[in-house]
């Protein structure tokens, strides 16, 4: 294992004052965006890194405070993400933006650590079948890896934080239904193992906003304000009134991908994650601030439109455009 | 004015048992068809009668129980819908069919009592300039005629339903703001001149969740179980969230048009209606019955595409299908 690079005690880099440009607008909802991680694993175009990094300074200068930049795992599997390291250390030099990435295990998370990245995001499925499908472990045999990579992230003396994702938390599409009940035994597992953060995954878009209510305010039973991430896919067009009902549980992080991409490979054409510019604008809509620039964001979206062409784009905003009630008002 | 085709004192259709077939599914939501009108309104395409027959067959033999299938407009300002009449008289030969008509005036409501339709839409903006625009009168004077239809109505002996749809109810296009307390009046208004029925309607797709579970709370403190529809537009992708506030407000009546048709002409592309097929797939996947089956509404919007060639369809479950969980259920 090679040593973490940041010495130990040293502040977390989410919580150091943002390193030049302006402070950003309050936010009463933050965004993650996950468009380069959880969009490009799931499209066979490999977009360039010059490009990905072009994406990275756009979306942060778009008010984009935490992006997932890509996935430690071995570059056979997602060459897509292979460049990884590289995006984590440009996507530091960008200020105030927590750098996170996706990590399948123990082996994933010591580099996680070793880049210096400021989070680092686990899915743990509540579905046995996808479980093994997706990971070849069972649920409680991530459960005991987590352990360990909290053991180690603590040894290693980083601040890198640790955030789970429970992913089928709402069905699977090998295994159907998922049981709530199992949902919350692994939320309340993994926090107790020392995790700081927890997150609920409608991973294959089978959530309906009154199970999403009622999941999440369970959920924040057990966890509180650690349960800071709903993240949906908008497979058959309910990402956004998912995405309510989780704000209205108390949810206030949520994923999203500019344009939507990601997908799933099962059902050509469906739309993947919840698009980061519509998501921006659910919230903004109803007065809750998020700090995001929507011409920004539009304007971003038209360059990702040339990078990834023939690749199903989504979202309804960049067609329509703000009403005429918030150009005035803003 | 014609004299009206049935006697006074006679049960409205709707009331009557089902002509034939078997009784629908218990309904928790019952959703209206309106592609037939607002969607193919707002399309150059002029669709043949004879395919709206089918259409309206088809979407009876899908579980749909309330059409609007036309309006009563001379046919120079809307040539797509000159044969309503046809179209009405046709829609009361299907089993257990609630016939709706849009009539924008009295000359229209005059004629939709002479058609026999069981119900009556009419449209009351509660933005002054979209009133103007649209029907070259003050909101107000819409309602003096909204009484004089009452009243021809009873005069006639007629049981045609007549519902009120408060147009641009969260904003409008051309005067942006609309005041929540404007609506309520107008709808309060109306409700004393004896309409049967009101709705509120996003018709340019500015409503967010939060607004619109506010004002149909505020809807029905005044209006009660005579507040029974919601009207979205998908413009900006809210549709859903949308549909679902106004559902956790009490609201169990929707206008939705099959694969999102209608659109707006001045966002080319944009969504119109919230799909119907979605909508039910929202209410459905919570558990609520619509009575509708989704397979004949995803066959019936596949023939609607080839109907109309280069007209952007909409909406999300035709591609991505039912999730297995509601699969297995069924």
């Amino acid at each position: 294992m090679s040593p973490p690079t940041s010495p130990p005690g040293a502040p977390s880099r989410e919580t150091q004052a943002p390193r030049g440009g302006t402070t950003p607008a309050a936010r009463a909802v933050s965004i993650r965006e996950v468009g380069l991680r959880d969009g490009l694993q799931s499209i066979a175009t490999t977009l360039p890194t010059e490009l990905k990094l072009a994406w990275l300074r756009d979306a942060h200068a778009a008010g984009l405070r935490e992006i997932e930049v890509g996935s430690f795992v071995p570059a056979r599997l997602l060459p897509q993400l292979a460049d990884t390291a590289e995006l984590v250390a440009f996507a530091q030099t960008l200020p105030g933006l927590v750098v996170s990435v996706l990590v399948p295990n123990l082996k994933g998370a010591l580099r996680a650590i070793d880049s210096d990245a400021d989070a680092m995001l686990l899915p743990l499925s509540a579905s046995h079948a996808h479980s093994l499908a997706n990971l070849r472990k069972a649920p409680d045999d991530v459960v005991r890896e987590i352990g360990e990579i909290v053991a180690a992230r603590d040894a290693a003396g980083s601040r890198c934080r640790i955030e789970i994702g429970i992913s089928t938390a709402f069905g699977c599409t090998i295994q159907g239904h998922v049981e709530p009940a199992e949902v919350l035994r692994l939320l309340r597992t993994v926090l107790d193992l020392g995790v700081d953060r927890v997150g609920l995954a409608d991973t294959v878009g089978y959530a309906d906003p009154k199970a999403v209510g009622e999941l999440f305010a369970q959920g924040r039973e057990i966890a509180g304000d650690r349960l800071t991430c709903g993240h949906f896919h908008d497979t058959r067009g309910l990402g956004m009134a998912n995405a309510f009902a989780a704000w209205q549980a108390g949810v206030r992080g949520f994923d999203a991908s500019l344009a939507g991409i990601g997908g799933c490979p099962h059902a050509p054409g469906a739309s993947g994650n919840v698009a980061t510019e519509d998501l921006a604008y659910l919230f903004e809509s109803m007065g809750e601030p998020t700090g995001l620039d929507f011409d920004a964001l539009v304007a971003l979206r038209g360059r990702l439109a040339g990078w990834l062409q023939g690749v199903p784009l989504h979202g309804a905003l960049w067609r329509a455009g703000l009403p005429r009630t918030m150009r005035a008002a803003s």
